[in-house]
């Protein structure tokens, strides 16, 4: 995609698809020398093109004279098929588990080496969590991301050991200990955390999938304390995972 | 931004937005072709652009050969600050009128002429609708469009009225008719309609409004029949309403 002289079209459209790129999660909001920094661009080139970016409607100048994703580039992104089925399909289960639990409920699918929320309930009294919908986060320390650890590839889970990072003091970042505890969410059908992602945060998740398939996603809800209630925790996430999976397509 | 021979930088980016303009609510899957003649471009220029929006992630190639929006779009998208801090305030009190009422919920704001839905729950029995979170509809149709319009400055309304199309038999397109409509939901604090958008959908809606501030959203309901359960279900909007305003920055 180098583009240069023999191909202006392409070395344009990247340098354009570059400063989208820029950002993320953790930069959702940049000064146009960040935007031209981040994505490898002389500052005027950058200037040139973010304008446009900003007259189509892709980003948006904020009161602060930096820049943010806008809410054309929103619309559009909505029209991706992402899932949408699963989406659908489990969305009024998260609503009953939410209201059996008042607790926040995730719907996370793996993706690559992460996790990838798809969909989220929080309600008045829920613990503060750090994702949200389309967050991506590292599989070995949350419990959804240990349900989609447990059930993939071989491979997948030589590369996830290979980078297990420490979150905070209690995330497991001992391979053979998260073996052990892989097996046992495969042996017991539900993974639990605690203060592995955040502090004050405790996970279960357990796993969906289709009739007699594979696990396609991973249901979890965060709660301040898991002590007396996992059993409670897991029965409804068990029941709702049942009900997803019974109306996806084998 | 015609571009041309002096600004080839300038042609290339909108060419590039042409494409991924391409695409909306009706529109979410498109053939090359299809791509090309909405984007008003050459085919091979369509083909070539088309591929490094693939090979970034902006668009996917389905199995038949066709395009929709990738993933990369969806993430991007989700960075947007759409209203996210309304969103955020409003979705434990969506979750609770659905916990009570066990309908379809809506968020809605007005954007430009049109009904912009911000938020959407629905259950397990709820009746089908026809909106989505990111769909657009017009202001004199649903009941959330009908409280946003009643509370849009005049010359919104104004345009609103110069357009009214009718959606099903029972769409009020007639402007006086509209008019009184209007004037009641300010008067009474709530909108319903019958069947105007959807047969066999029935709405209601009310105004959101922060502590003596203006109207910045609807908050609805769809059901397939409203008889005598209006005031149960204005009562459930309304309290949630109050709660989502008194946690508006006003």
């Amino acid at each position: 995609m180098a583009g240069g002289t023999e191909q202006p079209g392409s070395s344009v459209a990247s340098r354009l698809l570059a400063l989208l790129a820029a950002f993320d999660d953790g930069h959702r909001t940049l000064t146009l020398s960040a935007l031209a920094r981040r994505a490898d661009l002389p500052l005027a080139t950058a200037h040139r093109l973010v304008a446009e970016l900003v007259t189509w409607g892709a980003l948006v100048r904020t009161p602060a004279g930096e820049y943010t994703v806008g809410r054309r580039l929103w619309d559009l992104g909505l029209l991706a098929p992402v899932q949408s089925g699963l989406r659908e399909v489990a969305s009024p289960f998260l609503h009953d588990i939410y209201a059996a639990t008042r607790a926040t409920v995730h719907l996370a699918v793996r993706d690559g080496l992460e996790v990838l929320y798809l969909d989220r309930l929080a309600g008045h009294a829920s613990v503060p969590v750090v994702s949200r919908v389309g967050s991506r986060l590292p599989l070995h320390a949350t419990a959804v991301g240990k349900v989609l650890l447990a059930e993939a590839p071989e491979e997948v889970r030589r590369s996830a050991f290979a980078q297990l990072s420490r979150i905070t003091p209690y995330t497991v970042v001992q391979p053979g200990r998260l073996n052990e505890q892989l097996g046992r969410v495969r042996r017991d059908g539900y993974a639990s955390t605690s203060e592995e992602m955040s502090l004050g945060a405790c996970s279960v998740a357990v796993p969906v999938r289709p009739r007699d398939g594979e696990v396609v996603a991973a249901l979890g809800i965060v709660v301040p304390s898991l002590k007396r209630d996992r059993p409670r925790l897991v029965a409804a996430l068990q029941v709702a995972a049942q009900g997803i999976g019974r109306q996806l397509p084998g």
